[in-house]
Order: C-alpha cells, then structure tokens, then sequence
C-alpha cells in the first residue's frame, strides 16, 4: 500500500525582556505578559519554582511575588512556591526534578499554566527539564538571576539534569514562553558569581564578534569593578549572540550544525572531574584558554591574538589553566571528554577553534601532542 | 534596554511504510531508509528495543534483525536487543524506561544514531519516550505489531509513561523519523488484540468520515473473520485520517485545540479503575458507546444512527459498557476522569461529541444526570 507522508512545521515565539525590579508592584511587566498571552482560557495557574541560594540573599522574595499577585489577579499563584537548591551538583541527582513534577501533580499543573523558574542555570535547567515532560510540557517561564543564565543558559532553548555521570544527559529542547531578566539580581552575586557569567560573553565574542571582543576589552576595568551600566550592556549583547545563533541555524541541533561551545568540550569534562568546585563560567575560562593556544599551536591563530585573549581573561580574574588541564599520559581523564563531547552531540567529533577574534573555525579531530603543550604553555604563562 | 524577540520554526517529515516481512533479506525497505537519510554522518548505530510478547510469539524475530543487518551494514547494530516487557501495566514505573537509558548510555548512543522499537503501543510510548530525553533526543524509529499502534498511537506524534497514577503524565511531543507497519505481525494477535484496535477506526470514521463508517459496516463480517485485505485497508485509512488531523490542526496541541479524543476521558479512566485488566481498545469502545448514547440523551444525535453505532461495535465484539459506568452517586470514580482529562490537556473542559456519524462537535460540560442515564441504557441495551 501506499505509504503515508507527515509533514508540518511548529512555530516557536518568545521574547527576552529586560528590566528592574520584576516584583515591585508598579512594574507590570509580567502581568502585562500573563494578560497577553492566550486569553480565554479560564484557569490558568502560576506555579514558582525558586533557588534556595537567591531566597537567602533575598528572603522578602517569596512575600514580594505574593504581594504581586495579590494586586494583579489574571492568573492564580499556587500560594506553595517550591523553593529547592540551585547549583550544577543539584542536577546531579533526580531529587529535584521528582519535587518539581509532585508539585505539578499536587497543584494539578495543566499544559495551559504556567511554571516560573527563578535562579540560576540549574534551576532553570531543572525546571525547564520537569515542565517540557509534565504533562506533555507546561508553558515555560524563565527568570535569571545570574550572569551566565541571563546571558547564556537562560536565553536558549536547552533544558537538562546529568545522569549517568553524564551532563544534561536527560533533557529536551524546549523553548520557554518568556525570559525576564532582572538586572536587580545581579547585586547579589558574589563575585566569583559575577565574574563567572562573562566567559560566556568572551566565548561569543570571540567566535562571532570582533567588535563586541574590542568592547570587552575596553570595558573591562568597568566589569571588574562591577558597573552595572556596563554589566547590563554586556548580558544584552550576548544575549542576542546566542539567540541569532540559535535562530540562524538549526535551534534543535537536528543536523550537524554545532551550538555555540567553543572550549567546552574541556570545560564540562573538568567541572564533573573537581566534583563541580569550578563554576561552569571558571570551567569556560580555562576551556577558553586552552582551544586559543590549541588554535595557536595548530597555526590557525596568530600569537598576538592569543596575547590579547589570555590577558583579557586574566583581567577578570580567571584562572586560565588547571592541573587537570595538564595532560601527562595518553589516557588523560580530560581526553575523555573529547569523546563524551562527541556523544552527546551526535555524529563525528565536531570542535570549534578560533582563526582569529571573532573568527570560529570547525575541526574533526584534536592532536594530543598539541594538547600537552598547550596545557604546558598556559601553566606557565605570564601575562 | 529593548527587549530580544526570538522566533523560528522547526520542520517535521516523516513516513508511515506499509510492508509485509519488514526484516525478510529481501525486503530493502529499511535499509533504503537508513541509507537514504543523512549520510554522510559516520559511526551511525541503531538500538533496538522489542516488545517481550512480541519476541515470545515471534522467536526468530531476534535472529532475523542480526542476519538482516549482517547483510546490510549502512548503520551499525547493537547486538544486544533490548528485550523488555510492553502491556499498558509496563508504563506504570519507570522500570522499562530506565532500562532503555541504561542501554544508550552503555551503547554510547548518540543523537545521530537510531532507537527502534518493535511492540504494542505501550513499548511505543515507552520507547519514545526514552529516545525524546537521552541526549535531547535521538533519532526514533516505530514498528507498531499491533492494530492499535499501527493505525493510532504508532503514527501520531506523542510518547509517555504513567506517573503518579495518571495515564502519560510524563512524555513529549516528539515525532518519529519514519514508522514501519508490517502486517505480517498481525497474524500473532489473539482475538481480543485484533478486535481492540478497531475501536479506534470506529471513533475516527464517527467524528470524521461518515464513508468509513459505511466501509466499516460493509466490511464487518471480513474484519471479525480476520480477513487481512480488509483489516489492511482500515489500518491505512485510520492511520490517514489521524495523521491528516493532527497536520492540518496544532500538532503538539499547544492551543486550545484538541486530539482525537471521541471516549476517551471514561476510557482512560476505566482502564486504571480496573488496573488495566480492559484493553485501551476494549475501555475506548465503552466510551465511544457511553458518548454516543449522551450524545443522542442531549438532543445531539439521532435515535437511529445511535442504534448503529452500538450495534456496529457488538458486531466487532465488543462490550459496550462496564459496572463501572454505571453512575450511582455523585462523587462515583469514573466522573473524576473528567476533571484529570480536563487537567491533562490543560484549559478548560472539551469533551468530543457527536450530532451525526463522521460529525463530531466540542462540548466544555457533562450532565450528570444525563451520563447516569446513558449508563442505564447501555446496561439495559440489546441490539
């Protein structure tokens, strides 16, 4: 008999809004969002998911969401907000996802609701793991509260937690309904915290923007010291990298078009090997510092670029090498990574390195001779 | 600062085969598939996972996959089959689910690679399942072997397991690269297999295609007596009408649109009341008659087409009702089916009627009253 042909196209929309203050009861912002979106529709709940980590620097957090939705009535808050612990080590376990699908199920959740994340990338990577398969998927909204997640993480269209000892091993690509980004947060980063985002904002740069690389550069005493006008500037702009990057090719990496991970395949191994004691944006740093002496070595980059690179990331305090990064023997355990990088993302080994600042290149293999004097190099190095 | 409106769409293309002897050396059909698909991605594999009562009815089913594949080597099979318990009561944990991760991890299967799964809608949905998460999501392949997957779930776009007593509470929408129905399968069902699936042919041609009623009708006698021409034809015609529905409205029902859901909401009620000791395609012809009956109660369908459908449905063989439809007081089990349907896909109550045969209408509420009635009749009921 004949065979049967399926073909239809879904259509993705959702919008990265930028503001102060989320909570505060003249900002209507988010309700102006909630009344927009799909009117008609009786019922519809709200169901808060926020970082325990955010909840200690903010404790009136909680009171001022209440309060929000005390005054603005078009969706009913599920008056028991689940607070959990945020952090990579938290995706490490199911405990978290199962709390989040119980409360799903105990305030009888629906597809046309709502579930908010509130934290850093963790949570949102948690949340928006348990609200894509609850159900069939939950509409999706994300709050950011760190650099990395405003800039990054929380902009894209990735969801996950590890398992197997495997990073985002379970997870989907699901895009969130709304990101609010709320530039109020960022005053309570640490800043370790504060610094770790902008790896992300180096990565992008370097790999697509020469000009956003000069403005770093420029404006990094500014960043050090924690300006925030600066710092704003710097989350919107990559921002926007990530999301016409994802836009521009293959949003759910279907084929075999790569996401934005220059240095990652090292970065990811070397967080699961100290046990997540390197921030992911530390981790990025030095996977960053590694491919651009890699690009170097392998005559693709010149040195006064990789110069320029090394400084920068110095200049905002990163650690730019780690002694796991120091391979000795052929079976390093960061050479694993290459091959588990390669896994998860499909098909043949694909990484991104650098021909000049703002300039990716894609290669199929790494050479671990290069490798081992890289590693060498930036043990040593001086800036 | 301005906010970052993002926007995409994802295409989906898949194809539903009809074959005979899909694993027969000389039936290239699947091997033209992979092939045909993406090339150029080495270091491909494929997974498969099959349905154990499938592998007890067909014992060289095993050895036909590796001899099929030790003749045709575009992709690499894991010579470890999963061999893993179907039947509704196997989504009930997470058993199975995790057994099939525990395979795509230790198989190192990526996301260009494939998961197969041969077996009955619940190692479908299992399977499915599984493949959506795994790294975000690995290419899936399905080879329904039973009439309800072949002409419903197999060719439609969800997957899912139970999770706190609720039927799919956890899945996605996740279509699948390509199905294979193979009709030889079929001759393996018991009786009470064969006849299940036709319930869901009875419930597209009655909100659909008034035409296949007709056919279903004309051709019942065939279809009791196993004749494989006609049983083909039903397969194929359903499996159309379903696919061109879910095309042509909103694929994974982000709006208030709804599936093909004639009686269903008592149907998958029942089928947890009773542990699922009733088939799915047993529990939907039950519902399809406790609907048919409100539906002409309401004033929405004549009395005569009313009698044809019951008796269409006894002709098959099916029981038209069940103790448990039998509405006694006001907080009887099966009425909180409506709310968990209600729940399930989100917004406000919409239950499918009828006003003709091949005509359904959306209703948002049930009279009580009315569903006790109907209950009554269909106890009292001879054709």
């Amino acid at each position: 008999m004949e065979h049967l042909s399926q073909s239809f196209t879904i259509k993705y929309d959702y919008q990265v809004y930028f503001t102060t203050s989320l909570f505060s009861i003249e900002n209507t912002l988010f309700n102006d969002f909630l009344t927009s979106s799909e009117s008609g529709l009786g019922g519809r709940k709200i169901l808060y998911i926020v970082d325990k980590g955010v909840v200690s620097v903010y404790p009136q957090l909680i009171e001022s969401i209440r309060a929000y939705f005390n005054k603005y009535k078009s969706v009913q808050l599920i008056s028991d907000i689940l607070i959990i612990p945020g952090g990579e080590g938290a995706k490490n376990d199911e405990t978290g996802f199962k709390q989040i699908l119980e409360a799903v199920h105990t305030n009888g959740i629906d597809r046309h609701s709502y579930i908010a994340a509130i934290g850093g990338g963790s949570i949102l990577d948690m949340v928006g793991y348990a609200s894509a398969v609850a159900h069939r998927g939950i509409k999706h909204i994300r709050i950011p509260t760190t650099v990395l997640s405003q800039n990054d993480s929380g902009v894209g269209v990735k969801n996950g937690i590890n398992y197997f000892n495997k990073k985002n091993f379970l997870g989907t690509f699901s895009p969130p309904v709304a990101v609010f980004n709320d530039d109020l947060f960022l005053n309570g980063l640490t800043d370790a915290e504060w610094r770790s985002g902008i790896s992300e904002a180096v990565k992008v740069a370097l790999i697509k923007d020469n000009g956003f690389f000069q403005w770093l550069e420029e404006n990094s005493t500014q960043l050090v010291d924690r300006d925030r006008v600066a710092m704003n500037y710097l989350i919107w702009k990559c921002a926007k990298l990530h999301m016409e990057h994802i836009a521009s090719s293959d949003p759910f990496e279907s084929g075999s078009s790569r996401p934005l991970d220059f240095g990652h395949w090292s970065a990811h191994k070397l967080e699961y090997l100290t046990n997540f004691q390197i921030r992911h944006g530390e981790a990025v740093a030095m996977g960053i510092a590694l491919d651009t002496v890699y690009s170097n070595l392998a005559g693709l980059l010149p040195h006064d670029e990789t110069q320029r690179i090394l400084q920068l990331l110095m200049k905002f305090g990163f650690e730019v090498t780690h002694p796991l990064l120091q391979i000795e023997e052929d079976n390093n355990a960061i050479l694993t990574g290459l091959e588990e990088f390669r896994e998860h993302l499909g098909g043949i080994l694909t990484i991104m390195l650098i021909t000049a600042i703002g300039q990716g290149v894609e290669v199929h293999e790494m050479d671990r001779g290069l490798l081992k004097e890289a590693g060498k190099i930036l043990n040593n190095f001086q800036p």
